[in-house]
């Protein structure tokens, strides 16, 4: 199919807000429109509403050749259900073909992260890797795990589900019905939640930003206070990224790989988050002085790699 | 190579003891001979020289086709070197080439708990299964990892390491420098340290068992303790089955296997440890319910794992 029959789009599905985009054949992101997550207590179809939106203004009239979707959530091994999802409400829904008879057009779905970790592997920081290790920061935690230059799904098609391997025993509650789960401790919402709990007790600029509202407070606002020096927001990215290099060194030691991507709208913080992140990697791995300890790379496309990396899926697939 | 021109032996040296075994081209473990091993503190020589001794033992003069040698330890990706081992002297050795030049016979290396997975995959309770996860619970944890049907080594040779990940922020100190990482918590040692701190505390027959001298007391006695029934020992399996459970499900939610096998000495306690470890993988793995929980089987080749795998891996390279 040629470019002129129509276009490729990925949409990634997030907890917080679902992103479409238009993704040339290099992997360039070409127009974008996104909408507000409609949460995981509604029902399904207000969050398929959300995607329509998301992608008829993309195409904006244009023939669509295929649409690459990336959920956070479990994708069944043959990429036509999110089994489970903590933050969106599909539970086995059979989301790729309902989408694709809505949309008429080839609907293809993965795990966002798997689908962050294609866009990394074809196009960006990983390339040529045979052995990957890709976390993915948003709302809560993704992952993905190539192995011998293929994404290793598992029997579930479950692999990767990092954020729900627990960190500390009797630690915060986690949505997904655990305690102590690594996403409490490493995540858009963890940055969130160590900045809530400092409001009024630490003078911050986010004080101010927030007007005094935790509620208000968001992951691109801790960012953007960082890079303004804020010390509250400085030292959330010091816990986060604290955290994020010690769950990296059980992964490494369990997958030795020869290379970890941190991608997901928090690694937009680059160094403030990849920093602690080294030093911790360093401080907890196993035997670090008797081997080759893997680079920590923000990913190339950075909160794109979902849409890029679907998109990728749709065009590989049509 | 036929049977008439040499038997073939597998060695599996662990933090406390080596055992080496002639095993036939079906798995089975036809002679067995035991050393203890020197410890991590010694000349690398003494190691050795057991190993010589037990190899010596079980050939009793027969011509030997190959040996496969199982170290607790981080073995390279080519098979030459231990490069690292909490529990044993190696540090980046030849070892394979010393030992084949030293018994005049192919000697191949790996890691314990890769020829354990190896023998459960050939012979054993994962006969067939494309991934994998193996936990050998000896003296501390090994561990190996099987995706599409191959031993994934990574980048280092050092895949598997699950016993250095962290389960519990600043918990015990562990010989490999960390703290809180999960063999402190499940192995072995673990079982005994757990008795220990009852011994004068709480009523147990181990007391009599090790006559009030806790470093007497061993992993073995505390199995049988117990099958008998004994209420601390029981305990101690209630825990460390409790915190294997715990890290089992860490590994499924990363690697979604098909099967997870439980190897090494301390599997022979069968269902007293395997029990708890269930209940806490259903408990702790994310999305138990929306998922295909895969079996928790005992090794069938139990603390024998090592030696068959090992010594299938010699005969497959000769």
């Amino acid at each position: 199919m040629t470019p002129d029959e129509g276009i490729y789009l990925g949409v990634d599905i997030g907890g917080t807000k679902v992103l479409a985009a238009e993704v040339g054949a290099d992997g360039q992101v070409v127009a974008t429109a996104r909408r507000t997550t409609p949460g995981r207590r509604v029902e399904v179809a207000l969050v398929e509403d959300a995607l329509t939106e998301a992608v008829q203004e993309v195409a904006a009239g244009r023939p669509i050749a295929g649409v690459g979707l990336a959920a956070a959530g479990f994708v069944d091994a043959s990429g036509e259900r999110v089994m489970f999802a903590p933050h969106l409400p599909w539970r086995g829904d059979p989301t790729r073909s309902r989408l694709a008879d809505r949309w008429d057009t080839t609907v293809v779905l993965d795990n966002d992260a798997n689908c962050a970790v294609r866009a990394e592997g074809v196009y960006g920081v990983a390339r040529g890797a045979e052995d990957i290790v890709m976390v993915t920061l948003g709302t809560g935690i993704g992952g993905a795990v190539v192995v011998g230059g293929r994404i290793h799904r598992g029997r579930n098609g479950m692999a990767g589900e990092f954020g729900h391997m627990q960190v500390l025993p009797d630690g915060a509650p986690c949505e997904c019905g655990g305690f102590g789960c690594w996403e409490q401790y490493c995540s858009g919402n963890a940055l969130v939640r160590f900045v809530r709990t400092r409001l009024g007790r630490v003078p911050t600029v986010l004080e101010q930003w927030c007007e005094g509202d935790g509620e208000r407070l968001t992951g691109p606002m801790v960012t953007t206070a960082a890079e303004h020096d804020d010390p509250v927001a400085l030292q959330a990215f010091e816990s986060v990224g604290d955290w994020l290099g010690v769950g990296l060194a059980n992964l490494v030691a369990a997958l030795d790989p020869e290379v970890v991507v941190i991608g997901g709208g928090v690694s937009a913080a680059g160094d403030l988050l990849l920093e602690p992140a080294r030093s911790a990697l360093v401080r907890s791995l196993v035997g670090a002085g008797h081997r080759q300890v893997p680079p920590v790379h923000p990913a190339r496309f950075g909160p794109h790699a979902g849409v890029v990396g679907a998109a990728h899926l749709a065009r590989s697939t049509s």
